[in-house]
């Protein structure tokens, strides 16, 4: 391989950017971003239009029966292809970047290499992954789940949304079900590499145009629920009472002691709390709140989620309380490829953008999809940390950016035939 | 007055817990409680029995236009009356004692004065206050604070449930609205004795079979609302983070903290807590809680509540939050009349009754009725503590003891004719 001819290489910023508030203009939101929800009519004008910008760029649209779209463009040789995509579905108060950037990044990058006239020995696919957010029929990386072999696809088929309607039913509805097998092309992969807006506040604050991610964090949840004795708050004196609301904040200021003695990657919080019978009069009888611990190393998760349990018995029983735990979720870290990562940390070098190694907080189809084939992502920051919010909102520099890096490191990938 | 022919004065045990017994067949609940709210057909099923009660004994009806019945037997002479009684609604869930035990006890030492055929130079009222319980309509005690003139009537009456029914209308529908002038007899009204369960766990822990309540606690309610920053949980690093609800528990524990500080007559929690938007995977931006405070004296409850706002103030700023409060209930404490409380101590004393001084810790008609005549209450325990519940329970033995109680301090008040 020879990447000299690629050197110049670069998106078309206003292009991109045109492209994305194009698709913005389907499933608008209420507040300015975007409800554009997996197996909605809207999600079906997205992919359509998507479709039609593929078939302009001279790709060749496949389909499978989870709705997974894979938009080809030809190598010169008979090789696997080098992937790239995300989502183009949005939460139901969602922004215009979730996801949608990583889809129509990788358009970008194939417009681009025919505005370039420049072929690649590799194929190249731009991948549209059905129902990643989870919001209508969870869990979310549904349909990639289920291409990377971790979820069954008649169980997927089965969720349901609120309304009752099945995901297969609704998939039929909107009439973009194939007839491809769900990941018969999983050895036609050479790499997938997913761009992505951080979701955090990280990158913005550091002032750095790209994250090279490294890893997925893996999380733990654990349903926490103290049982104490619903009591008068007036006529039960302070030495009688069990208030279960009283251990849940000492349990709470435990996880934070937790995880910020495990710093720096290593997070814990609560973000579901419960307390019955929540009457201002009454002193909590039972506190139900969800602990939430996160880290890149599944041994440090597994260190914080027993000094979390070991510390609440202890509070409890000091308290005269008792205490029960149940795991509701959880999953393991993931360690991305270092050849694709270190492609992406090239191209974002040779391209000059200022960059560091960051951590993927949050689950993407990448996550799944790197068990089937070397992986990477890549993070463009957005303003502040703001996301699954209608008010996300990113730069066209820094979109510019990380469709660069993308398009530098899948060229890489896949082999520029000069 | 000569109180020598009282001293053998008994109550009759079986005859008042059947009529607890059979009143509690009135508005059965669903787990062997009751299920008797106010302005219900229950209700007014439970007003019929009792009024049929009242004049098998002898006594007049009075009804006035908040529907407060007033069962009346002579005195000898033209004299302001003595008034017993408390309330026969009950919570959803409620109990078959809670105000049950004063309404029917006041019946039960009518019917003794009948049997022994004592005369009083004052007459003796048993009343049943309309909707001491607030739950159909709020707030509690609306038709003794009506007749206190602590409310409006058209105020009281325009109250509605939550199927928008209106209390007057009730009132009406139910058969049960009289002629009187809510309030005319103010000045007739010698004295008030309400015998109660505690609805607390004292008097069954410290063994003792008569509450002499010589104070009704104040209460303060602050609604607490911390405004943190929602952000997700995976790509939030713990520095950045600004976790309304880790605020919420640090000012949970110093509430805890503050009412210990003012001990042993202050109690402190917080009953009602809502997080948003109460998502496992979103670091809480918003906390609303409220803070209640309660002592029977009104400083000590103001210190709290000031200490309590300065160190949550403290709490959030060290944190990067803001706080806001805002006071959205409170009464200031009673002190009972010390001469009824003395009648009630010394009838204990002089049946042998083990005693000790109590504060309610809970609102009471008797907390209204203390505004306008010499008022006391009488509390007898409760087994664990247990109110609002269906599973309240008390023994024959303290109900006996409670009656006996306020046998003997009414009867000295209104003054035997020897």
């Amino acid at each position: 391989m020879d990447a000299t001819p690629g050197q110049n290489m670069r998106v078309d910023p206003d292009r991109l950017w045109d492209s994305l508030m194009e698709m913005a203009k389907i499933g608008p939101g209420v507040a300015g971003g975007n409800n554009r929800q997996t197996l909605t009519d809207a999600d079906a004008e997205g992919r359509a239009l998507f479709q039609s910008w593929c078939e302009a760029a001279g790709l060749t649209m496949g389909l499978d029966k989870m709705g997974n779209m894979f938009a080809r463009r030809e190598g010169t040789e008979d090789l696997p292809a080098v992937y790239v995509g995300s989502h183009l579905d949005t939460q139901p108060t969602g922004g215009k970047y979730d996801g949608v950037l990583g889809v129509l990044g990788g358009l970008e990058l194939i417009r681009t290499l025919n505005d370039l006239n420049i072929k690649t020995r590799h194929p190249i696919v731009v991948t549209n992954w059905t129902n990643e957010e989870g919001t209508r029929f969870a869990p979310a990386m549904l349909a990639s789940g289920v291409f990377a072999g971790v979820h069954d696809q008649a169980w997927a088929e089965d969720k349901t949304d609120a309304e009752g309607k099945r995901f297969g039913d609704e998939l039929d509805r909107i009439g973009w079900r194939g007839d491809e097998e769900v990941g018969a092309r999983r050895d036609d992969m050479r790499a997938f590499f997913e761009l992505h807006i951080e979701q955090g506040p990280i990158l913005e604050a550091e002032g750095k145009d790209i994250g090279v991610v490294t890893h997925g964090q893996g999380l733990s949840w654990t349903q926490v629920t103290v049982t104490g004795k619903e009591s008068h708050t007036g006529s039960t004196p302070m030495p009688m009472r069990k208030n279960a609301g009283l251990a849940m904040a000492r349990i709470l200021e435990k996880v934070e002691e937790i995880a910020l003695a495990h710093a720096p990657h290593a997070v814990g919080a609560a973000g579901h709390i419960d307390i019955y019978p929540n009457s201002r009069n009454v002193i909590p009888g039972k506190a139900v709140f969800t602990v939430d611990f996160r880290s890149p190393d599944l041994a440090t998760i597994e260190e914080m989620e027993g000094e979390m349990r070991i510390a609440a018995q202890k509070i409890v029983d000091d308290m005269g309380l008792t205490v029960e735990f149940e795991k509701t979720g959880g999953f393991d870290p993931v360690t991305f490829d270092e050849g694709c990562v270190t492609a992406v940390r090239n191209a974002a070098e040779r391209l000059g953008y200022s960059h560091q190694n960051i951590i993927s907080g949050a689950g993407h189809d990448a996550c799944w999809i790197n068990r089937v084939c070397p992986t990477a992502m890549i993070m463009t920051p957005c303003v502040d940390g703001l996301s699954h919010n209608e008010a996300e909102e990113i730069t066209k520099d820094w979109a510019r950016a990380g469709a660069d890096v993308l398009l530098h490191a899948v060229v890489e990938t896949a082999e520029i035939v000069s």
